[in-house]
């Protein structure tokens, strides 16, 4: 029973990688677990496994790459053919490439981004424990979010990447937004746990990041969030609102490279029989931002 | 790709129809959306099909059934072999044998319950339906839950009934609470979702309910409902706090009958690959109740 | 011992009563107490006092008075002399001039604006009682605010109103903006209460409205708020924040008329002892969106 | 215009002084300002004033004495008088007699409390400054309530006391517990503040304290405090719960020497002109406890 357990890991290219692992751990606060040439390995205080983010540094920002961490290793042989039955072309990231990861398959999505499968990586626990552990850990810095929690991509071709995300890794389709008559597709939601998404994709230049977005518990924590980053000085793209997709709770802001992060709360259960929202695109504003009906100029910029 | 989607109804024994129907609809806020015979039957708000409780007349609470929704309906098949070579009788409960249902794969947990898989059910739709919605109905009655979310079942034998879950059902395991030296499995969590428990088993009677839990938003929502119940005169078995299991925040009360029911916001995200975390029965109390630290007389009685 | 115990009412010039009484009832889920040619009188549940709000059709939006309730009748005598000690001329607003109303004295602050002092209005009671009160009330209808809580009006001499309130009426300041060396006054918060502001001032036009403020109790609440002004299609103006000045949790929003609206909660206690928070005017942005750290142009206009 | 601006400062009796100053600045968060001989000064994050609250070690637990802070030194000799005149002795007490203070007034309240009236103490300012101040400081510990808050004491003889309260002092009497017929006063709740209470009285012995009460921001702050106990181990009294009395989030605990703390948060504004709400004695229970609706054996015990 082949499955998608979740979005394990993004790859950041950054530009000052002492800014940005500084940014990181102090304001986002994640916690650093390892470095490899260029590349810093952080997780988050509730992550199991080694890694969720890397931050590789490079002369652009952007997406370098992200992998989705399947339920066991059969699996990567049995998504590779379904993958190539596809039409895309795959291959095999071997054992250590990275820091603790095991082998992996990699391939790109319709879009343009570059993607990986993989299964092993090396576990070194949420910051609580397994035994009689409390609700949270102590001492955390900054936001200290739970985990990675979804990204958002842009692309030309939805509806391909959209039946790729379905048809071959087993993923439902939460929410969409179509243009008048549903002739093209310009956003779509896509879900493999039971969140409203675990990747999302918006019309857009393929092989660009729209946002990577970290999971907090309640608006109580979004807010907060939203405090620290003026504290810090960070630069917001959007401050507290909620979504109409998804119904989460949220704030937009950068990254010292220019990457948009998100601090994400709520939403509802999505499972696999449920039917997809549609989203007409005249209303997107409202999908995007429930309370200010509008899309701002800036949230649909600064791709990386 | 065989899967359990959810706890999908629960089938609940009642004593008086009308006021159940009366404490359902205006207390919790669930919909009423059929009746036949001495059964009435209820969803919540933000689900999709046609009913999630049922509450039907008898001559002594407790739970009639419990069921899961499968992904399609070639599943029951393949679990209904799978059940059968685990040592369990299985039977065919036959489409519209209850109101808006499809067929069923009905058969007795190790504990001494009575199971059943189905796929198919009449969709009904949301509260706030699927084109452009908003995220949250206007006119709600009492405490709105959005979902029927978990149930906690007493047995005798916690480790086949474990075993049954995680084996024939694909289930994981997120916690368990074990005697010293791990003799004896006295409480064990098991979730299909990615939420912290879909169903729960602790040490007791076989065949017995100790509570159904709705699923509302946030610690803001669980303090309203424990407001609401004051304000409905309803009796409280544990008023709101925090579970050290699940880190979910709750409340415990009870329906007319004497059913324990809990509202439940919170808890961490659940997967496959997590370490399931132990509890020493010492430390049970802290477990259930993570701030008062023991257990409560009244909560380790009241099985219907 | 005279003292002033709150802003008690406020009447605002709208341009349609019946669109205006619709949204002050349903959006924001004030009573309607009563009626007298064109005024509407209007309470929050968890006021007292026969109304708070004023609806009086206009050709003009913009508030038509403010008044703040003493502490005793006598009280009345008492500032009359101050005030024209100051240098205001007063007069005195018979009894039943407006529905429920006793005697009040009136003039005019030096910002232009119409003020009243009063102590007489008739009690209607909160809609929980006095007598083993719930803690809040079924059946409110929209955002449902506890009270009226603030004004904020534009003025061009604010030292001079500043003095006024401190002076003649008592207040305490507890920030002030101020350009560059102190050299201008184009900010003042002024409380009576122990909150962080009773009434306020921002450098501008006389005589005009920036805006009127309900209170709620909990950034939860302000959340709310926002939603169903999105379910209800009313304009925003400020989507949910954390001001600096007085650091409480906000959304601005607008009447029928046009007359700018705020949901307000939070903010610290203030006491008559604490030292004014000083906001260098370069800063106001953080001071007033404490997220998005600069002034909006809208926020900036829209004055009624 | 004398006034009593708030309680202004406890003096707790304290068994080991070293353990109290850990948990009062590691587990409630409050910072140490000072110490001289045997007694230690704390003060809260969000206070300007030197101290709120001094440990004094002592063979018993328990409240050395109260003391409210006067809106000028000119109040003390105002009520001086006016205590005398109501028939209790009143001494001076000499300024630095404790560290940072002015002169005071001490009185021996109608319960047997030793109170003192001031107006003069150090000014140290709040960790967030009063030049553009962020709404909350990084790195604090523990709870880190705002404030203290108010007193339960408790007495035999709440008629004379809620009298020299309300008549002698100027306080408000928000709410009240009654027998039967009125017959026996046997709660008192008092203020000054705008708060639902600054000092009350339970029916009890004389001289004794019930707990004190430290202000915190909201339910998500008293839930968060909880947690932050458990993992303290610091003993409850009662877990998170709604008062109906004054409609306050809450939770009690118990400080190393076993005087009774709480964290508190919410409540209605209060003010001179509201009627005093009633609550039979019959329905205390839920006056205190809203949820719960009876009265513990605990909290009814453990004075200090």
């Amino acid at each position: 029973m082949a499955r998608v357990l979740r979005l394990g890991r993004a790859e950041l290219r950054v530009l000052d990688l002492d800014k940005s692992v500084d940014y990181y751990t102090n304001v986002i606060g994640l916690q650093e677990t390892g470095r490899i040439g260029e590349s810093v390995f952080l997780k988050a205080w509730d992550e199991y496994d080694h890694h969720s983010l890397i931050l590789t540094k490079s002369n652009s920002a952007g997406l370098a790459h992200l992998a989705f961490k399947v339920q066991s290793i059969d699996d990567l042989a049995y998504y590779e053919k379904k993958i190539e039955e596809f039409g895309c072309t795959t291959t095999r990231v071997t054992n250590q490439t990275r820091l603790a990861e095991g082998e992996a398959v990699r391939f790109i999505l319709p879009t343009g981004h570059v993607c990986e499968l993989y299964h092993e990586i090396e576990l070194l626990g949420t910051a609580v424990g397994t035994k009689n552990p409390h609700p949270w850990p102590l001492g955390t810095k900054g936001i200290a979010p739970h985990r990675l929690d979804h990204l958002l991509l842009t692309g030309d071709d939805l509806k391909t990447v959209t039946r790729f995300f379905v048809d071959v890794l087993g993923f439902g389709q939460s929410e969409k937004v179509v243009t008048e008559g549903e002739e093209e597709l310009v956003g779509s939601f896509l879900f493999t746990t039971n969140t409203a998404h675990d990747i999302a994709f918006v019309k857009g230049p393929d092989a660009k990041l729209h946002h990577a977005a970290f999971g907090v518990d309640s608006l109580h924590d979004v807010f907060k969030a939203a405090d620290l980053l003026s504290m810090y000085e960070v630069p917001f793209d959007v401050t507290p609102t909620r979504h109409g997709i998804s119904r989460g709770q949220t704030i937009y802001f950068f990254d010292p490279s220019g990457n948009r992060n998100e601090a994400f709360a709520g939403g509802y259960m999505a499972f696999a029989d449920m039917p997809t929202i549609t989203w007409d695109a005249s209303k997107i504003g409202t999908g995007i931002f429930y309370h200010r009906r509008e899309l701002s100029e800036s949230f649909q910029k600064a791709l990386t």
